[in-house]
Formats: structure tokens, C-alpha cells, sequence
């Protein structure tokens, strides 16, 4: 008799959904024309190919038995030292005791849930806010609570009253997250009076904030500078912040290689759910990126990375205006892989989809991005993997898509209008 | 004002622990002349670094972006395949949408926890079972309960008295873990016979069977064959056996690469709790292993690796007798990396540790495997990473340990009997 495995399920796996950005990868999978502005994939042309051809050939004729064997949980030691240099280039000291590498960053979102969170916890985000961090946060059965974001990101007063609210409602916020830098997925910047004023806040509410960093290195040379960059995390002096940061957008993320910088109480709690959670990040993966920071890879990559990306982020901005218009809007990126596209109110991202694929592009609808429901005329276009060519004829695609709905749902007002919220 | 981060710990943070085969690596990384019987490791100089080295050169002249890119939460598409064809190897038919590859087998078991336990539902385990287990199943709050082992694997009366008892507490049975081949730590094969029985009683019983088969490869031929360590998963028609099994114990650790075989409806979730995890399984490392598959390295390595561990297997227990005689005994191990040690009755194999620090060896004290407290007695010893002159060596200075530990026994009688027991 088949077994009925429904019976067997956690309350988390039972309420477990498959995000909206590895959904799109299906589309993908089935092998027509299409243009994908959908996953925030880094451009595989700029890997460096020959670099690491030369670290791998040197590695395997080393025959050093720690480049395939099990190592420590708290990651490769040389590679630990080379993380305490990044760290203090960006303006924050940090001790081996704080540091932890991770496989990916994902991974260190999903700790930082289990080491944190209790079913039923609360914990304050962007609306909106990267997925990933949702889902790994929902999987340890959060409960999340969205608060707006203003040009210079997260609206101070509207968190405030947030947490104050929930707080009056008997239920325990555990930290916010926030993405300061290039968001994912609006792309924008917290201003550096905010961040402070931030870390102000979170000492005042006792209140935990974990700063996610992927982006930082990819500012783009014509509108920002590495002072914007700057982490909370550089001015805490409390231990009121974890830190995340990754080598996935700068160096290449099939390593899977990143990091936390966390208060030694809670950096040994990481540690003690890594163990559990996958032994170690993998001995080569960490040896491939200790050699690219040491060789200096990643310091010549990073210049390259920022015209690369700014290169793209005009190509797509030009091609949206042209095509576009003033009938879509979006902050203007400053760095990093992402535009934020709003749509006219009304239309819905997610319902355009179908039409999307069929003119040949793909975007991740909004939505996914908001805890709280809102979003449905919001969608995300990564501008950071497709070629110029591509980004030209998506956006076309994209622009045939839009005004063709538009057009539909003129038509069909007012009736479709006072449909499409739900 | 410093941070108390106490308060923000979940439940499960509040009472994670550090392992104890882990604690064992500080000991060791104080760099004194220590032989290491204590983890798991393969022997490094086994891996296969020329042909490592030629895969790595050609993956990166290939310049193939997917090599270093993110790809499918599920694994590498070829690589999957490949696990089908090593699986009907084993005897058991694998669809794709049963599979997953994960970063190791600890992802494995830590993803089977988060999908499958709520905090107090009850996994039945064997006395002793594997120590990263125990830990990713207490990560999840589960409680386990353990079923003592006879010479031919778990005890089945005692392991259907147990869940029936459990059940009759009114608390949820969830799976019944076992590592049929070799286990870690007493190197126990489960009986053909018994491992249909299993089966049975899992369908009677209505309970699923988490299978961890690492070291199913490295059967010693002198004394096992194929056919002795066919999966329990190779008879399983209705969908109750969860596999896992890995790369790690006959590629190289360091890749992190396993998989996980499931019922569909199972693997789904799994997918969903690794996409919330990690994204995925480090690409390079996925390319890697397939292609030790398809080149016939893997296949090459096999019969080496039987070999290999099967002589030191003989120089550790030719050691054992002769250092030691019948004042310690152990069953035979028939494959695998272990050799489980029992010590007079009262002699506490944890408190013994500094004693063999300063002898120059260490292992790890068996009461870490137990889940009831038992096992004080006992220690686990790897055999698998250490040269045959280690081992000559290691068994000597630990026959000294013990032999000084057995004296001071016997001058403190019976005082001493009388406190070991806690």
C-alpha cells in the first residue's frame, strides 16, 4: 500500500512553498527564445577563467591532503585572515571569533533564523525584500512584518511604529533585516545618516539587526562612492549587528563561498548549526577563493565588475525610456544587479507573465518580494547576466508585453481594474 | 552598552552543543605529535589528484559558465543521472523526481529533520548511532529514543517493544534511523534477513526508514560481499525508506557532494528546504564528481579503496590483539572506517582522554553516540586516515593509556567501579 506521506510532514515543511524566482527557472528549462531578466545571476563571461585554471592546476599537483579532506566548521583559516582584511577595508574590525564562512549566504540566512528564531518570533523587513531571506526565514516559521522604504531606503518612523505595535500586540521581534546596500530587489541605497540612525534605533528598542551585503563591491563609479557603502555593522560597537557578505556576485557563486561576522556568543551558535546543518562549506571552494584573494583576482576583478554592470544598467535604463516611457517608473540603480520596475496601478505582474513568455522574456513579479501582500504592479528586471544585445531585445519584448496589457485593460475598464486586487 | 544575545536565541539555539568529535579537532590543532584516530577522514593520499587536476584544467579551458554559475536547487542535471545509474547499480529503480543532490550527507540529515520533525516527535535510533544524526535531529528538537544493536544490527523485538511503548506515551513516531553498512561508529552490518524484516515492520508499524548508507563501497572482500549490502531502499515498494548516501567517503570530502533518494512527494520538500538553505550544491564540485563518474575514475577508485581500508582494518586489530589481548574486544569490522572498542565495565572512555593526550593519541569516547547515557566504556577508532605506522603506533601509546588507566582501577577498587557510573 503506498504510504500516505502527507502524515509525516513538520508544520514548516508542510507550509513550504517553491520561491518565484527558481519557478521562473522552468520557463527557462523548456529551451525556447526567451531573454531572462529574471534570476540575479552574475555574468559568466566575466568569470576569471584563466586565473583559476591556474589555481586549480596548482592545487591538485600540491597534493596537500586539507584541499579535499574535511576542515574545520568555521572554515579555511587563511581564508578566515583574508575575510578579517576585507572586513577592516570596509571599515569594520573584526575578530576570528566573530567570523564564520558559510556556504553561500543563503546558508547564512537560514542560521541566522534557527539560531534566532522561535515559531511565532517577529522579524522586521524592507517591503520590499530579498525572497531568499523569506524563505529561509518562514521556514523556521517567522513571522515577518513589513515596513516601507523612502529614496534613502527603510522609513524610520513607520519601523518604529512597527515594532512598537507588534510589540503592544504581546509578540517578540527578534531583529530587522535589511539589504543597505543595492538592494534586492529595488535597488536602492540606505543613506549614511540613516544607517546610523538606524543602529541608534536598534540599541534603543533592543532590537538585533542583520545586515545582509552582497552588493557593496558593485558600486557604480558615476553616482556612488565607497564611502556610501559604508556598513552599519562598521559603527557598531555594542554587537547590536550580524553581518553577511559573500564572494557569489564578485568572484563566481557556483563556489558557494560567504561569510558572517556576528558577536562571539551568537558567531558559536552559527558555528554549532553549521555543523549540524552541512560539516563544513566546501575545502577546495574555500581554496579556490582564499587563492583568488591572495593572488589578487578579486582585487583586479572588482573595477571590472563595476563598469560591467553600470555598462548594463545604462543599456537597460536607455531601452526602458525609449521604449517606455513615463509609463513605467524606477529607481535609478546606483550599483549592484537590479531595477525595480512600477507599472501603472493596477496591472498585475504576475498575471502578465504568461503574455511575457510568449513574446519571449521573463521577470520575476513583484509580489514575491512583499510580505504583506502589496506588489502586484511591481516587477523585478536583473539587468546583471544578459549581454547589451540581450538587454536591448528583452526590453523591447518586455515593452511589447506592457503596452499590449495596458492596452487590454483600457478596453476592458473599468471592470478589470476593480478586479485585480486580491 | 553591551548586548545580552542570550535573550534572542530560539529554543534550539538555547541548547545546541558542540560535538564532540569536533572538540577533538581543537585538541588536535594545538600541534602537538598526537595520532588521530578520532574523526571520520578518508586517507588523503588515496584521492586522485592527476586525475582531479586534468578535470579541473579542462572545466576551466571549457568556459562553460553553468561551471561556476547557480544552477538547479536539485543538482547538476548529468550528475543526477549518473546517481540513477549508481543506484540501479545498487538495486534500486530511481526516478529523478526522487532525487536531490546535497552539500554532503549532513545536509542530508539536517534536511530529513527539518521536513520531517516537529519539536517532541520521536526518532528511533540505534544504541550507539552517528553523532552528526544525533545532532541534526536535537537541532530539530526531536526526541530520540534508542534500540539497542545485536551482532547482526538493531534489535528487532526491542525496536518494536520501544515504538510501541513510545506510542503508548501518546507521542508521534516519526522514522527509525539506521546506517545498515558499517555503521558509524560500531562498523555493524544489518543481516539481509533482518533488513527485509525492517521493511515489514516499518509498513506494520506505519513508520517511514531514514537509510544513511556513506560507506555501502567499502565492503572488505575478504569477508562481505556485494550482495551482503543491498540497501533495505532496493526492496522498498511503497515508498517508506528515505536513502542517503555520498561522495564523500570515496571521491573526497571536500566537494560536499551526496544525494538523498525519496518518494516524491518527500523530495519536493526536501528541494524546498535546501533551496531555503543553500540555493544549491557548489556547482564546480557537482561538475567535479560527475566527471570522475564519467571518466571512470570513481569506478577505478573502488576496489583500491577496499583494499586500502581493509589493511589498515588488519594492522589496527592485529595491533589491538597484541597490545591488548582479550581485556578489550570489538566486533570485526567487515568494511567502512571504524573499529569500535569496549573497555573493562567501568572504565570511563571520556575522563580517560587526557591520559591519551599526553600519550600522544586520541579517539572519541563512545557515550557521545548514545543517546540514553550509555556507552561510557566504549570508544570509537578511525582507522581509515592514519598511515600503518601510525596505527602500529597509535594502538601502542593507546594500549599504554589504557593499561595505566586499568591499573589505577584496580589499586582505587572498588571506590573507584563505584563512581564511574553518571
Amino acid at each position: 500500500m503506498t504510504t500516505n506521506h502527507d502524515q509525516f510532514l513538520s508544520t514548516a515543511a508542510a507550509q513550504m512553498k517553491e520561491s518565484a524566482i527558481r519557478r521562473m527557472g522552468g520557463v527557462l528549462a523548456a529551451g525556447r527564445d526567451i531573454i531572462s531578466f529574471a534570476p540575479g545571476y552574475p555574468a559568466p563571461d566575466t568569470f576569471p577563467w584563466d586565473e583559476l585554471g591556474e589555481i586549480a592546476a596548482e592545487l591538485m599537483r600540491g597534493r596537500e591532503g586539507s584541499v579535499l579532506q574535511y576542515g574545520p566548521t568555521r572554515g579555511y583559516r587563511p581564508l578566515l585572515d583574508t575575510i578579517v582584511a576585507i572586513m577592516a577595508h570596509r571599515g569594520i574590525a573584526t575578530r576570528l571569533e566573530e567570523l564564520l564562512v558559510t556556504t553561500g549566504s543563503q546558508q547564512g540566512l537560514d542560521l541566522v533564523a534557527r539560531v534566532l528564531v522561535d515559531p511565532g518570533d517577529v522579524i522586521l523587513v524592507e517591503l520590499p525584500t530579498y525572497v531568499g531571506a523569506i524563505s529561509a526565514f518562514r521556514n523556521q516559521q517567522a513571522s515577518l512584518v513589513g515596513v516601507p522604504q523612502e529614496a534613502d531606503g527603510i522609513d524610520l518612523a513607520a519601523l518604529d511604529e512597527t515594532c512598537e505595535r507588534v510589540r503592544r500586540e504581546g509578540r517578540r521581534v527578534k531583529f530587522l533585516y535589511v539589504v543597505p546596500n543595492f538592494q534586492n530587489p529595488t535597488g536602492l541605497l540606505i543613506g549614511l545618516d540613516k544607517r546610523q540612525r538606524l543602529l541608534d534605533w536598534a540599541e534603543r528598542r533592543d532590537v538585533l539587526i542583520v545586515e545582509d551585503d552582497p552588493y557593496r563591491e558593485l558600486y557604480f563609479e558615476d553616482s556612488t562612492t565607497e564611502a556610501d557603502v559604508r556598513p552599519i555593522k562598521a559603527d557598531d560597537r555594542n554587537g547590536r549587528v550580524v553581518y553577511l557578505s559573500s564572494f557569489s556576485k564578485t568572484l563566481a557563486p557556483g563556489f558557494r563561498v560567504a561569510w558572517i561576522a556576528a558577536p562571539p556568543a551568537l558567531a558559536a551558535k552559527f558555528e554549532m548549526a553549521k555543523q549540524a546543518g552541512d560539516l563544513l562549506t566546501g575545502s577546495l571552494d574555500q581554496r579556490f577563493v582564499y587563492e583568488a584573494c591572495r593572488r589578487g583576482v578579486l582585487e583586479r576583478q572588482l573595477p571590472i565588475l563595476r563598469a560591467h554592470y553600470a555598462h548594463k544598467r545604462d543599456v537597460m535604463e536607455r531601452a526602458l525610456r525609449r521604449e517606455l516611457g513615463t509609463s513605467v517608473s524606477w529607481p535609478n540603480p546606483k550599483g549592484g544587479f537590479f531595477l525595480w520596475l512600477t507599472l501603472a496601478a493596477g496591472v498585475d505582474a504576475d498575471k502578465m507573465i504568461p503574455r511575457a513568455v510568449e513574446r519571449g522574456v521573463i521577470y520575476v513579479a513583484g509580489e514575491a518580494f512583499y510580505v504583506n501582500g502589496e506588489g502586484h504592479n511591481t516587477l523585478r528586471l536583473s539587468f546583471s547576466a544578459p549581454t547589451p544585445d540581450q538587454i536591448l531585445e528583452g526590453v523591447r519584448r518586455l515593452a511589447d508585453a506592457i503596452r499590449e496589457e495596458f492596452r487590454q485593460r483600457e478596453q476592458a475598464a473599468p471592470s478589470a481594474r476593480a478586479s485585480t486586487g486580491s
